[in-house]
Parts: structure tokens; C-alpha cells; sequence
């Protein structure tokens, strides 16, 4: 099975937005054992649209066409497959009335163009949008499938994992684990597994690297996940005896999940302090459901005037040591404890650019402390990268230090 | 002058990385004046590039390739160019002694499969690599242009930067403005722009939404961006009369930015009390460099302990009207003023979901208020989405809710 995946908009072609839905979808049809061999970016444009899907059917067993599915004018995927597939658009009654409840809910008035949304390819399966109101397709066309879905990813997403699979058919699937690691930098962790990514073992290994943490890729080809999850049982007891508790999951987890799922478990509650990351470590914190159970709240303390008025900071400390120091990393941990009883006090302070630095404090230096059981411990780190790139290494970084305080 | 992008990789087509290039690529090619039609990506295959550089040339320009420079087996871009395009390929003693003198320097014995990279295509003109080996090249070939470009970003783009402008013929110039709007859905911004977007003037408007906001993209050719600014002109006064005070820039430019920007100017400062954003207005508030100017510091109010100790918010209140309550929310943003003495009290508390609602609060019902100047106003939103879109829809609102404050 052969397929490509066609992406429709001008705002791709202008360099406004990247195209990363073809990049999940290329990687959920590998999992599905379906190869892509093709991607192709095409504007909102009728004529160029049927240029690119008559290559790709010419090529292709699947062709997967995302964007140009909304209300306005230049949204006209829909109308140029048919058209080139030289089948109808019926209205959909369900699809009116759930667009109409859509806008009824939100008290919004329903413009004309939203119908437009309700005519779907006949004798297509229509696809429901749980995140919007453009619904997907999936058309079956001499002996070739076609699946039409949504620009946005946020709609994309659950769209193809909710029907794809199904609608797919699979031979061989492509089994995949992923061993997440923080604290060991990229390179040194591919050369500590050069050796299993050399072997000629029928399993892939492969790294990626974010924000700090490293995740390692491993593939298989297998029959259901049963047998991947077999074949794949001995490199991943190897990868763990390699990279021990620098590994913070083996499942598709990230590390903020990871150390609410911790939180809960053992029942802790904590408390944040943060500066320099000014609200992105709570933010994470409770990017999930649930997070009431262990996240008590937290001070953003920005300027010293909130260091000392919320976290108790005196004025004689700050001026002495500096905001960005050891001294006032722990104590702000150390308070934030005190003051709210949580079981754990995390706190961040740091430089994270591009001013505010000095000769001793360069740009990325961050303090990170953590207050637990009447012991406090501070971490200093030296973070390279923008502004951007050193408040989420910072943000990642007091996550980890949570998780390896509940270890 | 028309276009076209090709990325080489078999990486890309398992979803590995995503095609960061052709965005790069598309947005500097639009600078120089010249438009982007397809984007292509293929995989490590001689037929299958021979193939997409067929059709690319069958229908553009230019055809910038990137990627498959390497030294290793699988990266044959250059060769399976020059060998569709009947060019002979022969060794550069420049580029050979600089390659072997880059692994002199690092220290590292130089293999042979390093020699490859000193091949170049006859005729072609060199682009050195300052972060790599491999060099790019430019081919102009019966009036059609030829890029080849190496395919990590931090080679490619300072590459592209050195050279494309020089090579590439500036003609026409495509001169964009974004008008960037909040308060007003996408469906009915578009609805009162239908006679704008229809008008033959060479002038095309498109609209894109994200969290809330919509921006309306407002392109036209010129020789230089003077000229592009007085054709514009009249649509976007035009657009200024239409939206009025929904527009927050006519800049390109974020919502966050603008108010960052607004508070400075006016010389504000502000506190934030937040609930179920969890720190995402603070952190948004603080995204760039200079936020300490007007951001003294924020409250994560996440429990209704924290709101009771750090807002002051009284338990009978919280019993009374629970914490997602316009009385809560308008004591939250009274109490951060009252406590911090902030110009600007902001407050949010709302039911991100998924769980959590009842049946008068659903999921999305959201309270945010703002204390300024003794008055302090509350107003109650209801989003659509998951706990995601939720909380970047409440932060938006928030935000936009600072900027009016501020007009």
C-alpha cells in the first residue's frame, strides 16, 4: 500500500504556517504498515488541486488530503475532488442540524457560508469533527481510497485517530515504543546505543531531542502489537539498564504528564514558585485534568516586590545575594511550603534573556529548588538558547527534578 | 517568476522531522518577489526524485531542492539532478582541501565517502557551507533556475541567506499586511469582507482564525514595499472603518505583544489572579523580553485554599457562589489590585474541563475580570473545545480584555 498526502492552502505556500500534518499523518500510516512516498503542498486553487490529485492517484493506493474544508470561499478542497471525481455534494442533514446546534450553543448567528460545511460527497463516509464543525470524508474510488480532513490539527488529530485506522487496511503493522529520557544530551545518548542502532536485529532505534528531554524511537515490524511488544521486550530492558532512572517513561507520556501522574500516586500536593518561567511551570503543571488533586496553586513571583510580599523574601536577601541566586531559590522553596503546608515547594529563578544578565550571571543561568520533607535542595543550570528555548529547559528541568524527588 | 520547493528525505516521509524548510524557503522566496505554487517532498529513491523534478520543472522557474547532500549511500539528490538533466559531475580541489581540512581541524580522520561531497555539478556555480561539508549549488539550466541546498536548517538556511537573493531575479515584489482581529468570528469577518474579497482591484484578502482571533491577510504586488504600502492603503483604512476597535494590530504582531506593548506605553502596571488558566496569562504576559516593566506578578489560584489565602477571597464567598462565580472573579481582580497596588487587576476562573461542570456551568463557562481605576468589570464567556482550547481561549480573552482596558 502506497500513499501520499496532499496538503491544500496558501497560507503553507506563503511560509505562514508549516505543514506538521504531514508529518503525524506520515508517521500514524507507518504504524499502520501503510508507506508514504510522496507529500505535496498545493494552494487554494480549483485547477492546481485537481492537478496534484490526479498525479497522486495516478501513483498512489492512498491519498490523504488535508486543509481547505472551511466556510469561506477560498476553502474549496471538498468541491474540487468531487468535481475531478465527478461526484455529487448532497446536504447532510445530520451535519446541518449539529452545525446549527453548534452556533446555537454559542449564541452566534449562522452565516450563510456555514451550510456550505453540510454537503458532504455522496456515497462517501462521513467523518465527525469533535473539535469544529468541518466534517472529514473518507471516499472510496476504483480500488483507490481517498480521506479528506480538516487544516487545523487540533480538529485533524482526533479525526484520524478516531476513524483512519479502521478505514486502512493493515497487513503488517509497524510497532513503535518510545523510551524518554532526561538529563543525557542528545549525542551521548545515540552514542550510548550505537551499538543497538548497528545491529542487524530487524529493530529500528532512533532519537529525537526537545526542550532537554531525549525520546529513542523503537521499531519493529509485527503482526499485532502482542508480537511487537515481545520482539521488543529485550532492547527495551537494555535501554533501561543503560539510562536507568534518566528514563522518565517508556509509554507515550510526557514529562509534565509523568510527574502529575507521580503527584498523584503518592499523594502529594505542591506548590510553585516561579520567576523567570513566569507561570509556564503551573501552566504545565495542570495542562491536564485532575491537577486539583496535587497542584495547591502558585506565586508567579516576577519583580522582588512579589518575591517579598508573597513568598517572604526579605528585601535585605534580595539586595545581598540577588533575585537570581542560590540564596533566594531556596528560600522562595522553602516558603512556599511554609506558607501553604504543600508537601512540596518547587521554585524557579533565573535570567532568561536576552537582557538582565552580568558578568557572573550569563543569559540561561537558572536556579531550581525543591523543598520536600524539611530538606531543601537548589540546582543551579546553565541553559543555552533564546528566550523561548531557556524558559521551557527551565520549565522541563523543575519537572524533573519533581519527578526525581518522588522516585 | 513561479516556484516550486522539493525536500529530499525518506526521514520526512516516515514523519521523523517535519519540512521546516519549505516554510523557511516559501516565506524569503515571497520577500524576494517570487511565488510558491507546490511543495513536494520525496523520498532517498534516484527514480522517484528523477520524477517530482520532471513534473516541478514541467510547470515552475525555479525548483529549490533541499536535502540528500550527505556523504553517506542514501543521500543522491546531486547525483540524480545532474544525472536528469545530462550534467557531468567533477571534483572541486577548493571544496576538497576545505573538507579536509574541516576534519583536520576537529581532529577526525576523514573517510572516503567524505570525497563525494567534493563532487560538483559542471557548470554549476558552488555555495560554501559555513556550519558543514556539504556545499549547495546553483544551476541555471535553459532558463529554468536550480537550487540545491543541504538539508539540515542550520546549514540550508544561512545559505540561502548568503546567496538566493543574488541569484534569484527580483521582479515583482508580493507586499503583505495583517490585520489581526479579536471579538468576531471567522465565518462573519468573511462575511464583511465578501465585497472586498470579490473585487477585481489585484488586491486579495484572506482570512485565518486561531484561538479566537482572526487575521485577515491583505496581499498585492509591487516594486518595493513603499509601493506596496500605498496600494494597500485604502483596504486597510477600509478594513480600520469596518472593524473598528476589534482590530488589535494592523501589525504582524500577537495579541500578547500588542498588550505588552500597550502597558508599557501607558505606563501600567498589572497583577494577575488566575484559576483555571493555570498560569498560561502569566506566562503569556511575560513570553518577551522587557515584561518587568508592567508585570509585577501573578497569583495560580488553583485551589480554592490558595484563593482564600493569597486573594482573600472569604470561604463563605466560595461556599456561596462555588469558584467559577462572577462575585469570585470580581473580588479575584479587586484583591490582586488591593494587595499589590497594581494599576491593572486581571482575573480569570472558569471550568477548563473535561470534568467539573454542572448543569448551570457547563464546560467552557469561563468569569474574567478587570479592576482598573476603581471600577471593575466581569464578563462571562462561554468557549467550545477541549481543555486546551479552552484555556488559550480564556487567555486570549483575558488578554483582549487588558488591551480594550487600555484604548
Amino acid at each position: 500500500m502506497k500513499a501520499e498526502i496532499i496538503a491544500v492552502g496558501t497560507e503553507l505556500l506563503i511560509g505562514q504556517i508549516t505543514n506538521t500534518n504531514a508529518r503525524y499523518i506520515s508517521e500514524k500510516l507507518n504504524e499502520y504498515g501503510v508507506s508514504v512516498f510522496f507529500h505535496t503542498v498545493v494552494g487554494d486553487n480549483n485547477g492546481r488541486i485537481k492537478e496534484v490529485l490526479h498525479t497522486a492517484l495516478s501513483r498512489s493506493d492512498i491519498v490523504v488530503i488535508t486543509g481547505g474544508l472551511g466556510p469561506t470561499e477560498d476553502d474549496l478542497t471538498k468541491e474540487a475532488v468531487c468535481e475531478y471525481l465527478d461526484i455529487r455534494l448532497e446536504i447532510d442533514e445530520d451535519i446541518l442540524s449539529s452545525i446549527e446546534e453548534y452556533f446555537k450553543n454559542r449564541n452566534i448567528t449562522m452565516v450563510q457560508s456555514n451550510i456550505k460545511q453540510a454537503y458532504v460527497p455522496a456515497g462517501s463516509v462521513v467523518l465527525y469533527n469533535q473539535k469544529g464543525t468541518a466534517p472529514g470524508f473518507f471516499i472510496d474510488h476504483n480500488e483507490k481510497k481517498i480521506v479528506i480532513l480538516p487544516g487545523p490539527p487540533v480538529e485533524m488529530e482526533p479525526m484520524f485517530d478516531d476513524y483512519l485506522k479502521k478505514y486502512i487496511a493493515k497487513e503488517a503493522t509497524v510497532y513503535s515504543r518510545f523510551i524518554n529520557i532526561f538529563g543525557v544530551g542528545e549525542s551521548i545518548a545515540e552514542e550510548r546505543i550505537l551499538d543497538l542502532i548497528h545491529r542487524q536485529s530487524g529493530i529500528t532505534l532512533a532519537t529525537y531531542a526537545n526542550f532537554g528531554q531525549v525520546t529513542i524511537r523503537v521499531t519493529t515490524i509485527a503482526e499485532n502489537s502482542a508480537e511487537g511488544e515481545k520482539k521488543l521486550k529485550s532492547t527495551i530492558d537494555e535501554l533501561h539498564t543503560r539510562f536507568g532512572n534518566d528514563i522518565y517513561t517508556d509509554e507515550d507520556k510526557s514529562l509534565s504528564e509523568k510527574v502529575a501522574e507521580l503527584l498523584c500516586k503518592n499523594s502529594k500536593t505542591i506548590c510553585v514558585a516561579e520567576s523567570c518561567t513566569g507561570g509556564l511551570v503551573s501552566k504545565m503543571l495542570t495542562d491536564r485534568a485532575g491537577a486539583s488533586k496535587f497542584f495547591l496553586g502558585g506565586i508567579v513571583a516576577y519583580s522582588n516586590f512579589f518575591k517579598m510580599i508573597y513568598l517572604s523574601i526579605p528585601g535585605e536577601v534580595l539586595e545581598k545575594h540577588g533575585a537570581v541566586s542560590e540564596a533566594v531559590c531556596r528560600s522562595m522553596a522553602e516558603n512556599a511550603v511554609r506558607m501553604t503546608n504543600a508537601d512540596i515547594g518547587l521554585s524557579v529563578t533565573g535570567i532568561a534573556g536576552p537582557g538582565g544578565s552580568t558578568a557572573e550571571k550569563p543569559v540561561g543561568t537558572v536556579y531550581i529548588g525543591i523543598c520536600s520533607k524539611g530538606t531543601t535542595r537548589v540546582k543551579k543550570c546553565s541553559f543555552n538558547g533564546d528566550r523561548n528555548k531557556i524558559r521551557n529547559m527551565a520549565a522541563a528541568a523543575s519537572l524533573d527534578m519533581i519527578r526525581r524527588e518522588l522516585l
